[in-house]
């Protein structure tokens, strides 16, 4: 019975979820801190979309709130088609009423909005703690403007401390990770729920650990070369600005 | 019972199969020249092959004949244990008596016997007609002597007539074909049957013209560079040699 009305309140939440987000939220279960300051920032970040650009849509917690913003937007009569970079993000924008299109089928993105785990200030960052970095690697490689949101506490004189996820195919794992111990990275296979975490192309994940990561270029390219690794979490000169929120603030880093 | 005594017929036929393939294949088909080189050059690279090593098996018409030699040996009392390059080629080794290590399982690997579609006097080569050079690049990366077996039309002076083959994650295709033309590299997906070919790791393969490649090693760090593609099919300081027939005699290329 509980379960019952639990679930029976959920739907009614989920279809009012686009009028009433920010009420919902606000006045049933405020948010803390940090997922204001989100918020903050995916509301400054959309302001950069135009009326039928193709927006490449992030994956985690950050880029959730980018979505509630541009299905408003869409709600509101923008014409945008997204960039899903995950099956998550493309079911969450689908019931929102996002028109999507395949990654395939775009020569570019004009915007993509996503989140990251580590930034610095070269705009240098650490994504894949969702483990979609693959796909939003390619879309932020397909984007003309990359726009990372994040939380202030993401903002790192060196990127390291956030292990680097790698995703790997799982018959090259063990391979893999001797190579990038010579790299000097160390990790553990991520689990989720007792079981090896699959990503959406069926790989493994691997966080590896470099420590303090003194030139990100350098080791981008190095696991690069490595054979049987789909993609690592090191983005490297893709993204063209990152805006924080700061309490009530938006702050924007450019290079 | 019927099933029992298919069971036993096959398993005699297995049996039999070491015994009398040369004989049966000479008896009632006999190979045409390039077979009978490769044939040549697989008993050769065999030689290398040294008791309790673990051995790379390659996949495709050339190394058919390696397996088929390896499980000779085997009957005779070598003791080696292999780590298969393809489901097809573990398919074969398994029915020919020849135990396997999953490759997630070995550290190092002493010998691998693979083909190749080119190679030069650098012994670089050009993988993947088969489609299986990416498990054949991580076992070749495994490999402490990784030997090529060849028929003498693979002797190129330059790499590069034949295309290149490109391992690319589906979702990805258009943009890594799109990075590849501002490499000069054009391709089109393989087909087989009329539909895409699919690789064992659920991937699609395109078969890139780079025209003659003047430096081997500098494409495929550019190649490596590029997100989407798992594995391409140049090999470069992979090899430790290449044994080629030529007509009844093996000769072999070092550096």
């Amino acid at each position: 019975m509980i379960a019952g009305l639990f679930i029976l309140f959920n739907f009614i939440a989920l279809n009012r979820i686009t009028h009433h987000l920010s009420f919902t939220i606000l006045d049933k279960e405020p948010l803390n801190t940090k997922d204001l300051e989100k918020q903050v920032a995916a509301r400054e970040a959309v302001k950069y979309i135009r009326d039928n650009d193709i927006v490449g849509l992030g994956t985690g917690s950050t880029a959730y709130y980018t979505i509630i913003e541009v299905a408003e937007l869409v709600k509101n009569g923008l014409k945008i088609k997204g960039v899903p970079t995950s099956e998550h993000t493309a079911s969450l924008a689908t019931s929102l009423g996002i028109e999507l299109l395949d990654m395939n089928a775009v020569e570019y993105i004009d915007v993509t909005i996503d989140g990251a785990d580590e930034f610095d200030e070269n705009l240098n960052l650490i994504k894949g703690g969702g483990g979609a970095h693959f796909r939003e690697k390619i879309v932020a490689s397909l984007t003309k403007k990359e726009i990372i949101i994040a939380d202030a506490a993401k903002k790192v004189d060196q990127l390291g401390k956030f292990k680097v996820p790698v995703e790997i195919v799982p018959l090259a794992l063990n391979y893999v990770v001797r190579a990038m111990a010579k790299l000097g990275g160390q990790g553990a296979v991520r689990m989720k729920d007792g079981k090896q975490f699959i990503t959406d192309n069926h790989n493994l994940i691997v966080d590896a650990d470099f420590g303090l990561i003194g030139d990100p270029a350098a080791l981008s390219e190095k696991l690069n070369q490595i054979e049987g690794i789909l993609a690592h979490g090191l983005f490297v000169n893709l993204a063209a600005m990152v805006i924080v929120g700061q309490g009530t603030e938006a702050v924007t880093y450019t290079k």
